[in-house]
């Protein structure tokens, strides 16, 4: 059968990417250690969009994570592969209904809002109106959150125990409008980063260019 | 204990909705019997925006699901608590990899195409755009389902059996730009309606209103 050599994983990143940041909060809680190739979304009018780089990602977005002699995209679906395959220090519940909410969260985060507000539909947007749509999509989709949170959180977002639910909304929190960032309808910390033990900061992936 | 009562789950819906079509396929794969309670996308404005309703969905979106007592929203997360729940006739594949697979299928939809032209969104970039806009993002979203379809598809979207990747192509088909209604990359049929055995037709829930 020969060795199977267990190469480390290289996550396709770039540090402002809040999907990216997703996927570095799941590896560090699960203690995987990888390696980063950074993408600059910026440089060149986005790296993402290089010909290299369309191959690794049809969606020339980041993360991609190579992993296991296989190339995966959308970071909730790395995500999951990563529980599936790592089960260590599991970051979804047993119970089907909490995983559900678990979902739901990270879709209402991961469809509802990061989509709508990132810099690449921002940018077709236009200069003059990004700002104010960006904060119509966001303030929806927190607005939903915070009602999903309310009924449903404990010191993180499903119960007490950190999930996927967290996973995605770290990223998003540093884009919370002022109205949602002094709630009282969920325990105080729930999405802050220090509130995970070991979160990467969103610059920790940050590299000399 | 008492005696749980095993009431029919009901789903909140518009026929038009890509996303409530996605788990009526899956309710109808899995022969699970439920109710319809239509909620008119148009109707007065949206009748999901009404204060009712956004009790039951804070994102004031179709579709929701009431089920074992509970209430659920968000099309893929609804999918994925039938899969755990109801196992018959299963939705996903048993290998991990095929899984991130569906995965990442399912997520190029919901969160790459859909959400960016959906029509409350059309709504909000105004009539004298949206046609250039919904164009944009869907066959940016196609791009790149169709190179993920091309290495992975086979009678299906994922190998030869249907996944709730599937339950996803299939509504998006309709709104395929026409460049990409005879490629060659894929077996023919993939994400066709008449693909799926059983499968609802959009206007099968269709209520006189």
């Amino acid at each position: 059968m020969g060795e199977k050599l267990e190469e480390k994983p290289v996550l396709y990143s770039y540090w402002r990417s809040s999907c990216s940041w997703r996927v570095r909060i799941a590896l560090n809680l699960k203690e995987i250690p990888y390696d980063i190739k950074a993408v600059s979304l910026i440089k060149g009018g986005g790296e993402q969009h290089c010909n290299e780089y369309r191959e690794v990602n049809p969606m020339e977005q980041v993360p991609s994570l190579i992993i296991d002699g296989q190339t995966l995209i959308e970071s909730l679906s790395i995500m999951h592969y990563l529980e599936e395959t790592r089960p260590q220090r599991s970051l979804m519940p047993q119970d089907c209904y909490k995983r559900a909410k678990v979902r739901e969260i990270c879709e209402v985060i991961c469809s509802g809002i990061q989509p709508l507000q990132n810099l690449i539909v921002l940018i077709h947007v236009g200069e003059e109106k990004k700002k104010e749509w960006a904060q119509h999509w966001i303030t929806r989709g927190f607005r939903a959150v915070e009602k999903l949170l309310s009924s449903i959180a404990g010191k993180y977002c499903v119960g007490d125990e950190i999930t996927l639910a967290d996973c995605c909304l770290v990223p998003q929190v540093p884009r919370r409008p002022k109205a949602f960032s002094n709630n009282t309808t969920y325990r105080q910390g729930v999405g802050e980063p220090s509130s995970i033990p070991c979160c990467p900061s969103i610059s920790s992936t940050r590299l000399p260019s």
